[in-house]
């Protein structure tokens, strides 16, 4: 199977893995246990936070804030979120807004929708046909009462990376002209971005990141949150990860995930070009297809705004799952954007909608996404593959 | 190490999670994928998930009901206590209350606690000296209002046996008299009861349950909820889990974790056996060390309103951090109680306080916990450990 769906998971290390589960084998003892075999392990797990820390930060010296391990990118991005309650239950009256970009994952955008039950505001800000969101139109969001702003780092359906450091300037700034003492928390779901392209919560300014193991070859039901400062959560428990995450530390998946992060960060630079080169090749034999849109329009190889990891493509005419589903019997793996939401609203194309791309051109979309095992020739038996297809089914 | 903290932790099965580390390396894709990889993923899930369920129940046709997997445990319970949030969001004025026992894992009692400031009442109900909980003291708790019912299967200090049938019936009987159409929903947080003792959610009556893979030789990060009906959960993203847990889901986890159950439940008879012989040796030895007394008090050997597994016993006027510190310097791992309290209240024995064990008797406890690696010759060394180390440094 030529695998071309890199953002929804990835092939897993298979070293790395083993390594851990021989670990968890060997230093069984629970981490928050205070006899040996417990400290024995507590010792391993701060080791890897130590080094997942690292991982995040051009420096050692800049090694501040705090990792918190969790049991994906999912929980990570519901921790920020839900700690916004916390702030309601301490001042019950008072309203509650949190601002978030119109494409953000499943795991923040369903949450909303749902905290709305519970009289939560979410303004959604659309990014323009670009797929980027403006720091403006985030500004413009921002009420004296919102508590949070939440933009992905890194879009899983267009590689559109976010301006996050612009947006949290602009809402501090717009924070401080509503005469507010402190501005909102900005948290990042960053689990496109860590490891894939250059990405430093602290420069960037913010309060708030989440990254996922799976998405760079670690075990899956493994994530981390980076935190500027401590925050209150609202699941709570035993007390572990610093009271922010409950649950007996997976000390196995805090080990193998800071391993497949600092193999990820040290081959950052020679991967990402890479994956410029591949983009540049899946681009330019788009549009030797006849019909078939790279989505955003216009999007260039080379052009630095995007991840190139990740590119969607219409093949206008044909359902993006028939043309999935035919690739799959081919041997090629791709998707029509989020496996998240293949569960939940297989139809809806909201990402592409929230950028105004027209229904019969979403409806023909698919995800091509690649990563480090990813070669040319995989690449070209995708287009060629592709076309054939295209010209067989396309009305 | 002389492992005697098996409620904590359990030394996993190498093999098996070498095996499931296989899989995770060979079957990568999402399960929520429509490409082949995601299917094929998805197919093992579904099987992890059905051998699963029928180590849940005692004949293949009972099967029912339904299996989510979670990332341990204490989201699973999380998942339970949450649910009732939802509710609350549908009606908002109606006041909310939930019945809890007083002797529940931090994992619900700290969430309770949490929850009152959102304004929702939880009810403790304490145990008996026994450490159980009557269904009358139960059911005298329950409220027009109530929405949950929540009590642990087997008390994770004490070993105590919840009666859960009878609370069941006892819960629906005051429920009817209160005019109520359904009763409230009884929630059984079963980390410690699942493949140790015979385990029945259906035939108990409940309406959910909590599982953790971790304490049954299985990997840390899975756990498991067993649900009667379908809820509406609080925490949503991606859909995945039917659903009620968010985020891509941990294959590998739920198939080392279906194989650690049918494991532990093909065994359960003579493992349990073998925790009883070992239990008869630790309370007969514990009787003979000189001012050490077996909490609850009056607990005998082959009392089957206890887990054979777990048994608490104090050593007056030597603090059980103390003890257990000494211990574990010399190759035995003891603990003071659930490891995860470690983290939030070091000092606070809620469990044992709550059944009115007087303090100087509470703070002197520990607790040992067997497993079916552990050997009669490990509980000797155990015992005449104690007892050396007691007589040195009892005031």
């Amino acid at each position: 199977m030529i695998y071309l769906d890199w953002a929804s998971t990835s092939p897993p290390d298979r070293a790395i893995l083993l390594e851990a589960a021989e670990l968890a084998a060997a230093c069984y003892g629970n981490p928050s246990s205070t006899h040996r075999l417990g400290t024995e392990a507590r010792a391993k797990l701060e080791e890897a936070r130590s080094r997942l820390a690292l991982c995040l930060h051009a420096t050692k010296e800049a090694a501040r804030g705090c990792i918190v391990f969790t049991s994906g990118g999912s929980e990570a991005n519901a921790i920020a979120l839900l700690a916004t309650l916390r702030k309601r239950s301490h001042a019950r009256a008072a309203p509650l807004h949190i601002v978030a970009s119109a494409i953000e994952h499943a795991a923040i955008h369903e949450q909303l929708r749902l905290l709305a039950g519970l009289g939560v505001e979410t303004s959604f800000v659309r990014p323009g046909a670009n797929g980027l969101v403006t720091p403006e139109a985030v500004a413009a969001a921002i009420r004296k009462e919102t508590a949070l702003v939440t933009v992905m780092a890194v879009n899983n359906e267009t590689g559109a990376i976010q301006p996050l450091g612009d947006i949290v300037r602009a809402v501090a700034c717009a924070a401080r002209e509503l005469g507010r003492a402190t501005p909102p928390r900005v948290h990042a779901d960053a689990v496109q971005a860590f490891g894939k392209i250059p990405f430093d919560p602290l420069k960037l300014g913010l309060s708030s990141a989440a990254f996922s193991a799976h998405k760079l070859r670690g075990p899956r039901g493994t994530g981390a949150m980076w935190l500027a400062a401590t925050l209150e959560p609202f699941v709570v428990g035993g007390g572990q990860e610093g009271g922010i995450r409950p649950g007996t530390e997976n000390l196995a998946g805090a080990w193998a995930f800071s391993n497949v992060a600092e193999q990820a960060v040290t081959s950052l630079a020679s991967e990402l070009q890479h994956a410029r080169e591949l983009e540049a090749r899946l681009i330019a034999g788009m549009e030797a297809i006849p019909g078939a849109i790279v989505l955003p329009f216009g999007r260039k190889a080379g052009d630095t705004r995007y991840s190139p990891y990740i590119l969607s493509a219409s093949f206008p005419g044909l359902a993006g799952e028939v043309l999935a589903r035919a690739l799959s019997d081919e041997g090629i793996a791709v998707s029509t954007g989020s496996a998240c939401a293949s569960n939940a609203h297989a139809k809806e194309r909201r990402v592409l909608a929230a950028m105004g791309v027209p229904p019969e051109l979403s409806f023909g979309a698919i995800r091509i996404s690649t990563g480090t095992l990813t070669l040319p020739a995989d690449v070209d038996r995708f287009l060629e593959t592709a076309a054939r297809v295209y010209t067989r089914l396309k009305p």
